[in-house]
């Protein structure tokens, strides 16, 4: 089955006709679609497919047991309303290029596995890549079973439902340890590929970022009869919160983003009593980092006490940089050159990965393939198929100079 | 029944045991206990109780088909969690002021009427006076027919599901016709009297006032990959205009608020597609009005073009200023200088009132009571016996002045 096939096939499973955006959340019917989808395509290629402890799917060539495999594949699940390749794009080119060194005829001398991790984006339960965190043991299972939905459904409940036993979920050291080398290739999240004029690119890096909770508390009150200067607004600290956060990150070369905001009582006629909002930062190194979200947090400080506000400020999440193994990454670079020639795109992101939290345990390395837009997380992402195909034979390539050598 | 005890009846009814706060909504089970007091107190003073086509309730001393008819109240219903005086010190001060002139000794000339007006915070259905809007053919039953709650269900099932006839509802001329002044007191809602040293004052004007929404529209994208150059964050402009709210209505000694924001998709790592933000603006004359709006609008189209977003400007809901009846007015402040000397506080406020509604139609004035935290909507808001005693006093002058001469 060619790319072009695989890809249409797989392309209307939990699209959304209302937002044409993809709901492919954990363990609901659009991810078991998936997932079945994934098993057809092992067992139309004689792979053998299974489901480790965490709920992430494998399909092997050859036995994993052998130890040093090579690994490559993403994942299948979607942010709401996200777009058609983040992530997808990865596990269709894993076939692919399968298909495509089967065309070359190539022996392979170490085991060569496809994997489509469970719960990438935590579109559900609110935490992403919980299929690998678990695996590598960066999230306990503890932790894992106390996770929700909003519904209120828990994540053992909803594995349950979808028939994996959540019992069974931890650490899985030993299937790490049969891993010699994980590549995944996933569409690039923003437009450097498009001005680099490079169809791919290798990821050096992704950088260090986390989410920080900004609750700025006053007085509720009639909007219409108390004077300006008995009030206690909280919405001014937070906007000049939001304004400060972008002169930060433009400053450091940075990235800080208000996305998210909650208001209480949030009525027309209302000042509010609570303006809580959302800072997602990121950084190419923590120091960085640091000053933007420290400088952030000193102009929401000033601003509060201006207004008679109080402030509290809670890191929610963070995630060290991740540097992805350093010969592996040059055995890309120099794979890659052979046919693109010697400037081979070496790209930071400041997005998170299943490769990112794989790359402490095991030599681990990301393909990027070109996104004219640069919009992710969104219908409009998007690629070409000839960058598609492109990043394909790229795969193949470095699969090829990995496992068949 | 003393003011005292009045007080301490009503104030459980609809108190959320989590916030101190009421939720007295129109045509709920509190809402039903409130109108039941009302029926109670006018039985135990001997008045005729009817609720008229509207919903009203109406409790009468002698005959209102006599005309030219006092009537004297206010509502019983509130915001969310608003306060304890909003509307019930009214309605408690005129039953209490009729007991005072009983205790006087004094005779009524003209007909004396006690008044809860239905549905006056609109709360539930979202649009304010309601029952008072009815009568004065200011609201059309068509369109009062096609107001629903946050739960779907329309005014006239409401209505029905609380014993009231949905189809009655329309314009009351008759009625308004056979009243000569209508006297609302009012907890104030803000802190002039508190600054003056006047426990009770008189109302001038309601400032004109109105909703408009801003709908700003970018780009759905990846916070952690999207360059802050390759963005259109619709937060940006929001925050922006914001602060341009509080600038310009500083600028001019109005009031400009920002207290209702709705965000798409609302995800802590995502770019907002949408910030929708609801302004409400309030001045003491129109032209001060038109130019802090126009300000506030200027101000967010600039900071839209300035971050590639667009925008769309919608006014939701407009009322223009409403004065009360000048001879009324002059006469309740001669009223009060016999006890309270001569210089009675005369007071514009920038909240809509059921007085407001009807100014267009029948003479109308207010007396508002001292709120020393100046807090309204909200648990906070308050006023001491004693500023509630004097101003069941001067209600009870008012009314001997105007009914019992």
């Amino acid at each position: 089955m060619s790319f072009h096939s695989m890809w249409t096939e797989l392309l209307p499973v939990g699209r959304s006709s209302a937002s044409g955006g993809y709901r492919r959340f954990a363990w609901t019917a659009a991810d078991a679609e998936c997932r079945a989808w994934f098993e057809e395509q092992a067992r139309a290629r004689g792979l053998a497919c299974e489901v480790d402890r965490n709920g992430n799917q494998w399909a092997w060539l050859g036995d994993p047991a052998a130890g040093n495999a090579v690994v490559t594949g993403s994942h299948l699940d979607s942010v709401p309303d996200g777009g058609a390749f983040d992530g997808p794009l990865g596990v269709v080119s894993a076939f692919a290029a399968l298909d495509e060194l089967r065309g070359r005829g190539v022996r392979f001398t170490r085991p060569l596995g496809v994997v489509n991790f469970g719960d990438e984006e935590g579109a559900r339960f609110g935490l992403a890549c919980v299929g690998s965190r678990l695996t590598a043991g960066k999230l306990t299972a503890e932790q894992a079973h106390r996770l929700t939905d909003r519904d209120g459904i828990s994540l053992p409940r909803a594995m349950e439902a979808a028939g994996h036993d959540p019992e069974a979920i931890g650490p899985d050291p030993e299937r790490l340890a049969r891993i010699g080398a994980f590549v995944e290739l996933h569409v690039e999240q923003g437009r450097a590929l498009d001005e680099l004029g490079h169809a791919v690119g290798v990821a050096s890096a992704i950088w260090p970022h986390g989410r920080w909770r900004f609750d700025f508390r006053g007085e509720a009150n009639h909007a219409g009869t108390t004077r300006l200067t008995d009030r206690h607004d909280p919405m001014l600290p937070y906007a000049e919160t939001v304004l400060a956060a972008r002169r930060e990150a433009e400053r450091a070369g940075a990235v800080a983003t208000f996305g998210k905001v909650a208001v209480e009582p949030n009525g027309v006629n209302a000042i509010p009593s609570l303006v809580r909002g959302w800072l997602d930062a990121r950084a190419a190194d923590q120091d960085v980092l640091d000053t933007v979200v420290g400088g952030i947090e000193q102009a929401a400080r000033k601003g509060a006490d201006g207004h008679g506000v109080t402030l509290d400020v809670v890191r929610e999440s963070f995630t060290p940089v991740a540097r992805f193994d350093h010969a592996l990454r040059d055995d890309l670079v120099r794979i890659l050159a052979r046919t693109d020639g010697p400037d081979v795109p070496v790209l930071g992101t400041g997005a998170g990965h299943d490769a990112g939290i794989l790359s402490a345990s095991i030599p681990t390395a990301m393909l990027f393939v070109r996104n004219p837009t640069g919009v992710s997380h969104s219908p409009a992402e998007s690629a070409t198929e000839d960058d598609c195909l492109a990043g394909v034979r790229a795969l193949a390539d470095v699969l090829e100079g990995l496992a068949c050598r």
